[in-house]
């Protein structure tokens, strides 16, 4: 069966998805979630950044009066692992238009203590309360048709040391952003993709904050080879985005000091930029 | 007296300069610090973001084992006045090249409760010991030479309701990007200028955090007039600051449901990428 045709056999919908079982949220008194973190999302053995800022949006999302994450800045403290963990949430100030919320996951040491592994600034509001206004100048990334782009399931083989995300992920790398993958690095921090579920379901705010950080890092395209770990994410989810495949485009163009920035565009099938993202990664040669 | 000569004559230094006088904060007990904000840094009646930032930062500096705002995230919950304030900081997790911490700056209402002015989560390092790799794809902004860009001190009147910041920033506008200021705003949401401090003290991390955030909003230059407050402010320090003017560069591509992102680079003598910067901020009509 093509890969189109098992998305359109098995098409999941918002609120009944692997995505949505993998983030959800159990409250187990006033503002403290339990969540038992899946090992589905993982990139090699460390839980990808995105599902994790989707899982403390989703607490944050229940916690305070507003539903979508307009803005949300998360500080990586230690790597999570699959398994039991707890959000902590905390509402710092509610508003008509935005309120602002904190939220802390935790999971457990050897002898049952909370060790931090992430804490979130958020402010939410309701996307679809916004005006219509649209003045932006950003143009959408120009990424090839789909069926020119390459996925992880155009390998001939597996990829050594393959994540189990990349079966959660529909992800359509641009050609001329691949070069790493052949060993001709072009030199040029970009990387651009389609991107969706692979279950097919569609995009939503929360979903976005999973986007924005699932595709390879663009230190691969500048040659480095090894793990980029994000010290910080910040997202900002502008518009709900519409039914069908999101493009996202990854910008780094300043690599210094062992550091590097990860900017991210997401674009959806209605030409909409919906999300904004920046990220502060180290550069830990591989 | 011409503006560069009084600059000359009075040239302060890091340490000892309004702005280190205007930022210090005196250790009430361990993590907390009272300060009281000057009138000096206001924008009309506003306390400028990027002043309260640099307080923010400067308490964390103390608070954490690293002195350097690597990353530093800031939600602004309510507006700050001029005079007493109190920052409670938190240490979130210490590291050896890098600590985590929070804090909060309050004011007090009329019965003397505290009320919360801006949250923020930081990442701190020490910017001194980081390796000397540049690959850096970014190039700095064409700014004309500062004598063919304008100030405030230009201008042939005071303009209407303008604001004590101007006397303490050496700000010099490319012409380019100053339409607005002559009714002909150019559409681009773009502000580049010029900038030091009144009191020619140089540049450090800290005051890396009041550049991004004191030049004219871009909102002006896409004929927008009146407020744009910030919902979000991130900044990233990636080197210490030549000395010397530094160039700011500010860009808005989406602007959006009444909300806009600010994009700032700043750059340095040395033509180093110093700071970047990225804010969310409403779009209050005048």
């Amino acid at each position: 069966m093509s890969e189109a045709a098992s998305v359109q056999a098995v098409r999941a919908t918002i609120g009944d998805s692997e995505f949505d079982r993998d983030t959800a949220v159990t409250l187990r008194e006033p503002g403290v979630y339990d969540i038992d973190l899946s090992a589905g999302w993982t990139i090699i053995n460390a839980v990808n950044g995105g599902y994790l800022l989707a899982v403390l949006g989703r607490a944050l999302a229940d916690a305070l009066p507003h539903s979508d994450p307009f803005t949300i800045s998360a500080h990586y403290l230690t790597a999570s692992q699959p398994g039991p963990a707890v959000v902590r949430t905390d509402v710092v100030r509610t508003g008509r238009t935005l309120s602002t919320g904190q939220a802390s996951l935790f999971q457990y040491d050897e002898a049952g203590r909370e060790v931090e592994r992430i804490r979130v600034l958020a402010s939410y509001g309701d996307l679809d309360t916004l005006p219509d206004d649209v003045r932006t100048t950003a143009k959408a990334p120009a990424i090839p048709p789909m069926d020119q782009c390459f996925g992880p399931q155009d390998a001939p083989a597996p990829i050594p040391g393959s994540s189990a995300i990349t079966d959660r992920l529909f992800l359509k790398l641009d050609p001329s952003t691949l070069g790493w993958a052949l060993g001709a690095p072009s030199g040029k921090g970009e990387m651009r993709a389609w991107f969706g579920l692979a279950d097919g379901r569609d995009a939503d705010p929360l979903s976005l904050l999973l986007a924005v950080d699932a595709l390879p890092p663009t230190a691969f395209e500048i040659g480095l080879s090894g793990w980029v770990p994000t010290v910080e994410l910040t997202v900002h989810v502008r518009s709900r985005p519409a039914p069908g495949p999101l493009r996202v485009s990854i910008t780094t163009r300043n690599l210094a000091g062992g550091f590097l920035e990860e900017d991210a565009e997401v674009w959806d099938s209605a030409d909409r930029l919906v999300a904004q993202s920046r990220q502060l990664a180290r550069v830990r040669l591989g």
